[in-house]
C-alpha cells in the first residue's frame, strides 16, 4: 500500500485542489463579492470596528480590484480555492495588512450565502423583464391576428372553433403565474445573511440593519444556523423554472406541429428556423425544438439540487457548493430562451387561410347543435345522443350540416328548425361571451386587460 | 394478423378500460365531485337554465349519493371510467331524466379541473396546520432544553458552541418558508374554472362569479383553454412539498446520527423507535429512516408530473390523468410524515450531559481567541494565524486552552492577557448576541417570536 | 410540553404502526417469502439444524398458509409490519412453537432480499415476454402494409420518402435493446443472498449452494453486508423500465400525430380510441396518451429510488423499504402499457392513399437529385448548392421536379440529362439498398431477420 | 408589432447563432470526427466512389487540422455551427474543391451519431479502469487492515461485530456490479451507425462492414431511421454512472460519519481534507462531501435525458443536441470523483484502538447469545426472547455479558453453561465461516478472490 500511497500524495495537491475549486464558475460572483465587502467595511467603520480610513482603504482597494476584473486583468489562479479568496488575496496585496481586516465579524459560509442572494436577486429581476417580453410578444402577436379563427383541439383532434388570440392568452396566463411565482420566490431571496458568521452568529456588535439597507434586502435573516444552511431559494427560482421551461415547452411543441406540412399554420421567420443547402423549402424549427430539449436540462438541474440538499445535516456542508453551477446554468438557460423565443414569436406569420380551412373540416360544431337542442328544451344527455346519432348519419351520407335538410334533421329531433342554419364557426365563437371565452368581443377585453396588466411594474 | 388482430379485439374492452379508468383512485374526489355540482345547479336555476324544482332534484339527489359513498353503501363499477360520470350515472338512476340537465354548460374538463382545485385547497388548508404543529413541536422542545449547549457543526465537525433551542429554530425557519410557499400556491389554487366548457367556454349565460362565491373561491380563471389545460397548482404543491420532505429529511438525518451510540445526544421514545426481540437495548430510529427515505419517494412525484406535463399541446390530454395519484400520494405522505414527526420530535429525549460533554471536547472555543486577539487590536486574518499556531502547539502538547499557562499564551502573542482565561464556552455562546445569533438572551427572545409567529394564522 | 407528549403517546402506536408497516403492498411477496422458506427449512435439515421431521411439519404449513393466501382466507392484519412477520405468526398458530425454528440461520434482511429478488425475477421473465409480444405485433403490422410509402421525417419536416415496415422496424431495434438491457438487468438479479444474516453471515453450517438451485438462482452472493444492502438490481430494472417506456412514449407521439385529422396517416381500432356521445366522428388517441403520460410516471419512481439510496450507510436502514412500492408500480405499468400497446399496434389500419398523398408534396426528392449529380461526378458540397438553387426556383415558378423542362434543369447544371425524370419515390427508395436502407429489398430482409431474432427464446 | 418584429430580426441572427450553437462543447468530438471522417475517405476510395489520390488529400488534410487543434492553432469560430462544420470548412480552405467529396453518402446525422458512439466507446474505457483502481485502493486498505474490527451496523446502531475488510469488500462487489454494467452498456455502444445517412440510408454502394473493422466496431447498425434516432447508449452510460455515484456517495457519507469527532475510526490525509487557518485540529472531508454532493448532479443529468427523450417523434430532432453536455459533464465529473476517491482512500488511515473500543461497548454480542441457546436446542424464537430479557436486565443492573454471573445466566435459560463465557468478539467474527460471511478465514478467501478479480482484464 505505501507504494500507492506515495503515488497518490504526490498527485493528490492538484487533483483535489481541482477537485473542490469553485472559482471555474463563482468567479461570476465577483460583483456581488466586492459589493458585499464595500458595505461590510462601511459597515464595521460605523461601528467603531475599524477605522474610517481603514474601510476607505479596503473599498477603494476592492473597487480597484472590480477594474481589474471587468477589464480582464484579473489573474484567477487555480490556487485560489473560489472568488471570495481571490478578491481577498488580491486586496492584501493592494493594500497590505490592513486588508486583513475586511473579514472581521464575517465568515465566509455567510459571505457566500449573501453573495448568492445578491445574484439571484438580480437574476429574479432580468427573469421578470424577460418573462414580460414575453407576453409582450404574444399579445402583439394576438393583435395582429385579431379575428384568425383556428379548431381549439383536445386529444389533438379538432373540438371546437376558437381564436387564435384567444388561445395565444392561454399562455399569456400561464406567464403570468410564472412572473407570480418568482415575485413570491423574491420575498424569500431577499433577506440579508451577513451577521451569521460560519454558523453561530458573529461576536460582534455589528449593525445588521444597516447592512441590509446598504445592499438593499428588506429582511435580516433570523437565525444563524439556518441561514447559512438554506439554499431553499435557489431550488425555488430552480422550481419556477422548471414551471416556466415546461409552458415553453408547449408553445414549442405547437410551434413545431404548426410548422409542419401537414398542419401549416405558420411560417416562422427565416431567421427562427433553419433550412438545409439542399431543401431551401424546408424550414426546421430548430430553436423551437431547442427549446423544448433544454426543458429536461432544467429539470435535471432542479432533481439535482433537491437531492444533493436531501439529509444534510446542518449547518454547511461542502455538497452545497454544488448549488452555484446548476443555477448558474438554469438562469443562463431561461433567460436565453426567452430571448429568443420572444423573437420567434414576435416574428412568426399566421397562415390564416390554412387554420380557417382546417376548422372547416369535419363536425367541428356538434356541440353547438347540442346546446342548440338544450336551449329548445331538450335536456343534456339526450341532446347529446342526438347529435351524435346526426353526426354518424351525415357521416355516412357524406354530407356537412349545412348539407343536411331541415327533414333530414327532422328525423332526429323535432326541436330543430330552420335557424339551425344560423349555427355556423362565428356565431359559435360568439356564443362563448362569458368571462374567459372565446367570443371575439371577449378575447377583445381580455387582450386589453393583458396588456395592461403586462405593462405594469412587477 | 388477422389472427393477432382478433385476439386483441377480444380481450380489448377489458384491458383498456382498466387501463384508462381514474376510478380507482379519482373516487376520492366525490366530495368536491358533489359540493361543484351541487353549486352548478343552484348556478343554472338561479340564471334560469332549469328551473328551481329540477335544482332541488339534483341538490338531493347528489346529496344522497353523497351518503351512499360515505356509508360504504355506493356500487363503484369498473365500467365506469371516472368518478364524475359514476356519480352522474346514479343520479340518472336515483332522479330520472332530470338529472341529464346538470351537466348543461358545463364539461368534463372544467369539471376536473374544478375537483382537483378544491381538494387541492383543502390538502393545503391541512398541510399548513400539520405545518405548524410541528412547528409548535419544535418550540416546546427548545423550551423544555432551554438551556441546552451542544457543538454546532460544519462539515460534521464540531465548529462552535450553540445552543439546542437556537439548532431546533433553524428548522422553525425552514417550516415558515414552507408554510409561506403553501400559502403562495393557495392563491394559484383559488381560481374557479368553471364555465370553462371542453375549451371554448361556457355556451350559456352562465353567472360564474355566483359559483366562486359559492364554492369559497376568490377569483374566477380568465382563459378557457388555460383553465382545462392548467396543472400548475399541481407541480407547485409537489413542489413546496419537494422541499418540505428536504426540511424533514435534514432533521431525520440529525436524529439519526444523535440516537447513534457514537453521539448518543438524545433518546427516542419508545413509541418513535423500533427495537428488536432481541437487543432490547437498541431503539432503531425507522420513523426518522422512514422520512429520509419517502423524501424519493415525493421528489420522484414531482418529476413525473413535470415529465408528464412537458411539450403538451393544447387544450386537455388523456396525459393529465396522471396528476392525481402523484398529488394524492404526496399529500398523503407529507401529512402523515409531519404528524408522525411532530410526535417523535415532541417525545424525544434530550441527553444534555452528552451535548455537553461534545462541546468541551477538542477546541472549539478557537474562534473566540482568534476573536479575542482582534478586539485587542490584531488584524483578523494575523489572529487568525496566530490561534492556528496556538492549537498546533497544545495539540502536541496535549493541553487545552484553560491548562495553556499565560506564558504558553504571550509566546504566540503579546496581546494575550489573564482576561484569556474568561473565554469559556458561556462565554462564546453569549458574545454572538445578534439578532440569529446564539446567545441566550437572543435565543430566548427569538423563541418568543417564534411562538408568537405561530400562533397566527395562516 | 409534558401535554404534548402525551397527547402523542397515546397516539403513536396506531400512526407508527401505519406509517411504517409495509404489508399494504408487500403482501405481493407472498408466494416468494413461503417458497423461500420452505427451501431454506428443506437446507436447515439436510445440514442438520432441525430434524427432517420439523421441516416437514413447517413446510406443510407454510403451504397450508398460501392456500389460505390464495383464497383470500388469510387474514392480513395492520398490527403485523410486513409479510414475512405475517406469515412467521400465522405458521406458529398452525404448527406451534416449531415454528419458531424456521427463522434459525437467517435474519429478516437477508429473507427481503431474497423475496424481492425472486419475484423481480418473474417480473423480468414477464417483461421479456411482453416485449416480444410488443415486437411481433410491429413485426405484424409492418407486413400486412410492405409496400406502404410515407414521408421519413426529420424535424417532424418532410425529409425524405420511406417503407412504414422500416420505420416500424426501428421501433423493433428499440425493444430489441430493451430485451438485451432486462437481460443483462436479470443476470444481477439472478444471486441467492439467503446465508447473510442480519449484515454479518449466518453463524451456522448452512449449505447456501443447495438453497441457490432449490430456488434456481445462478450465483450466491459474496459478501453478506452488500447482500443485505444492495438494491442496485431494483434501480437497474427501473432505469431498464424507463428506456423501455420512453421509446413507446415516442411510438405513442406518432400515434396522437398520425390519428390527427392534419396527418390522417391512420384509424385506431374502436377498442383502442375514445369517442365522446356528441362526437362520434373524433377517435380520441386515449390509450397512446396514457402511454406518453405514464412515461414520467415511470421516471419518477427512478428518480426516488436513486434518491433514496443516496448516501445511506451501510447496511440495512430503513429507508430502503421504499424500495418496494416503485418496483411493483413501474412492473405493473410497464407490463400493462405494453400489453395494451401491443393491442392498439396489431389492431390499428393504415391510411396508405394518405401517406403517399404526404410523400408526394414537397420537394422530397431533393436529396436524390444531388446524389444523381454527385454519380455524374459533381463535388457533393457543390450538388447540393445547385439543387438549392434549383428548387428556390420551382418554388418560384410553382412548379414540381417533373414539371420542370429539361432545360431549365440545364440552367443550374449541365450535367443534368434524360435519365432526371426517373427519378421517383419509388427509385429513390429503392436506391438505399444497403443494411439498414429503405429499400424494399433491404427492408424484407430485415423483417425476416426481426422475425427470426424474435421467435428466439430469450 | 412591426417595430418588434423589426427589433428582433436585427438581432436574431446573433442570438439564435448562440442559442443553437454546439461548438462550445462539441469541439470534445474533434479526434472522432476526423478519425470517422478518414476511414470514410478511405472507404469511398475503395469503393471508387473518390478516387484514391482524393481520399489521400482529404486524410492529410483532415490529419493537419488534428494537429492544429491539438497545437491550440486552430481557430474555432462561433458562426460554424458545430464540430463537424468547423472541421469540413477547414477542410475546402485547405485542400480546396476536393473537399467537398468528403461528405459523400454521409449525412450530419449519421456523423454525430458515429462520434459520439467512438466518444463514448473510449469514455466507457477510461471508466472501466478508474474503476478498478478505485476497487484497487479498497483491497489495499482492507489488507493493510486486515484484523482490525468494528461494529457493523443497521440503522446506524451496532449490531454486530464485522471485519473492516469485510466491510470494505461490500464496496468491491457494488463496483464490481457497476463494471459489469459499463461493460454491458459497451455492447450497445459498439455499434457504428455510418450509412444511415441522413435517415433513410445512404444512396451509394458503400462499404459498411470495413468502415466497423477501420473505426474498431463489433457491430453495425440494422435500422436507419433507428440509427440517427438513438440515444439509447448515452441514457444508459448514464445510468450507470448514477448507479456508481450511489455507491460512491454511500462510501463517502460513511467516511464522513467516520472522521467525525463521535466516531473517530479514521484519520483522513492532509491532502484529503481541508482545515482551516484557525483550526489546524479540524480536517473537514470536503472531498467525500463533494462526491457525496455531486451524486445528485448526475442524477440530474440522467434525468434531464430522459426528458428530452421523452416523446420525440422519429428520426432526428434537434431537442437531442442536448445530449452531449450532459454526458460530457457526467463522463468528467464520474471520473474525477474516482480519482479523487481512489486517493482519498488509498491514505486514509483506520484507528483501529476506535473501531474496536466501539464493538466492545453495548452488548453487541446478543446474537451470538442467542445463537448459542439454539445451538444448545432452543427454538430460534424462544432464544430471543430469552436473550431480550437477559439484556435488559444486564442493562438495569449495568453489567456487561462478561460481568454476568453463571447463576445470572441460568436464571433467564438452564441451558447456560460455563462455555457462555467463551462467546468473544472474535469468536463472533469466526463462527460466520460461510460464504461471504464476516469470518476472518472467508474474508482472507474473498480478498484474495478480489485481487483475482481485479487483476482481470475486462
Amino acid at each position: 500500500m505505501s507504494h500507492i500511497r506515495g503515488r497518490f500524495q504526490k498527485a493528490a495537491d492538484n487533483l483535489v485542489a481541482e477537485y473542490t475549486a469553485s472559482i471555474p464558475f463563482d468567479w461570476r460572483l465577483y460583483k456581488q463579492d466586492i459589493g458585499g465587502s464595500i458595505a461590510h467595511a462601511k459597515m464595521l467603520a460605523k461601528k467603531g470596528i475599524i477605522s474610517e480610513e481603514e474601510a476607505v482603504i479596503i473599498s477603494q482597494g476592492l473597487e480597484s480590484i472590480r477594474e481589474e476584473i471587468e477589464q480582464g486583468k484579473f489573474q484567477f489562479k487555480s490556487e485560489q480555492e473560489d472568488i471570495h479568496m481571490a478578491i481577498e488575496a488580491r486586496l492584501m496585496e493592494k493594500v497590505g495588512e490592513v486588508g486583513g481586516k475586511l473579514h472581521t465579524a464575517r465568515s465566509r459560509n455567510d459571505q457566500v450565502a449573501l453573495d448568492l442572494r445578491l445574484w439571484t436577486k438580480e437574476a429574479i429581476a432580468e427573469t421578470l423583464v424577460r418573462l414580460r417580453e414575453f407576453q409582450h410578444a404574444l399579445i402583439s402577436l394576438a393583435e395582429a391576428n385579431k379575428s384568425v379563427i383556428m379548431p381549439g383541439y383536445t386529444h389533438l383532434q379538432p373540438a371546437q372553433p376558437v381564436l387564435l388570440a384567444h388561445h395565444l392568452l392561454a399562455y399569456f396566463e400561464m406567464l403570468q403565474r410564472d412572473i407570480d411565482r418568482f415575485n413570491d420566490c423574491s420575498k424569500r431571496v431577499d433577506v440579508m445573511p451577513l451577521g451569521s458568521g460560519a454558523l453561530a452568529g458573529a461576536a460582534y456588535n455589528i449593525d445588521r440593519e444597516f447592512l441590509a439597507r446598504e445592499l438593499g434586502f428588506g429582511q435580516i435573516s433570523q437565525n444563524s444556523i439556518d441561514a447559512v444552511s438554506d439554499r431553499d431559494f435557489v431550488v425555488e427560482y430552480e422550481a419556477a423554472a422548471s414551471l416556466g421551461m415546461m409552458h415553453l415547452s408547449r408553445l414549442a411543441e405547437e410551434i413545431i406541429l404548426w410548422s409542419s406540412a401537414e398542419f401549416n399554420f405558420i411560417e416562422l421567420d427565416e431567421a427562427y428556423a433553419t433550412g438545409s443547402s439542399i431543401m431551401p423549402q424546408k424550414k426546421n424549427p430548430d430553436v423551437a425544438e431547442l427549446v423544448r430539449g433544454k426543458t429536461g436540462r432544467i429539470y435535471g438541474r432542479l432533481m439535482a439540487l433537491l437531492t444533493t440538499m436531501k439529509a444534510l445535516p446542518l449547518a454547511y456542508n461542502r455538497d452545497m457548493q454544488e448549488d452555484k453551477e446548476g443555477l448558474f446554468d438554469t438562469v443562463d438557460t431561461l433567460l436565453s430562451t426567452l430571448e429568443v423565443f420572444t423573437g420567434m414569436v414576435a416574428t412568426l406569420k399566421v397562415k390564416a387561410e390554412n387554420t380557417e380551412r382546417a376548422v372547416k373540416q369535419g363536425y367541428i360544431l356538434a356541440t353547438d347543435l347540442a346546446d342548440y337542442l338544450v336551449k329548445k328544451g331538450e335536456a343534456f344527455r339526450t341532446a347529446h345522443e342526438v347529435v351524435g346519432r346526426l353526426v354518424s348519419y351525415a357521416m355516412k351520407k357524406g354530407k356537412s350540416f349545412s348539407e343536411l335538410s331541415l327533414a333530414e334533421y327532422k328525423e332526429f329531433s323535432p326541436l330543430f328548425g330552420e335557424d339551425v342554419y344560423s349555427i355556423t364557426v362565428e356565431s359559435s365563437l360568439a356564443a362563448r361571451d362569458i368571462t374567459g371565452g372565446t367570443a371575439p368581443r371577449e378575447v377583445a377585453r381580455a387582450l386589453a386587460a393583458a396588456k395592461k396588466i403586462s405593462s405594469n411594474r412587477f
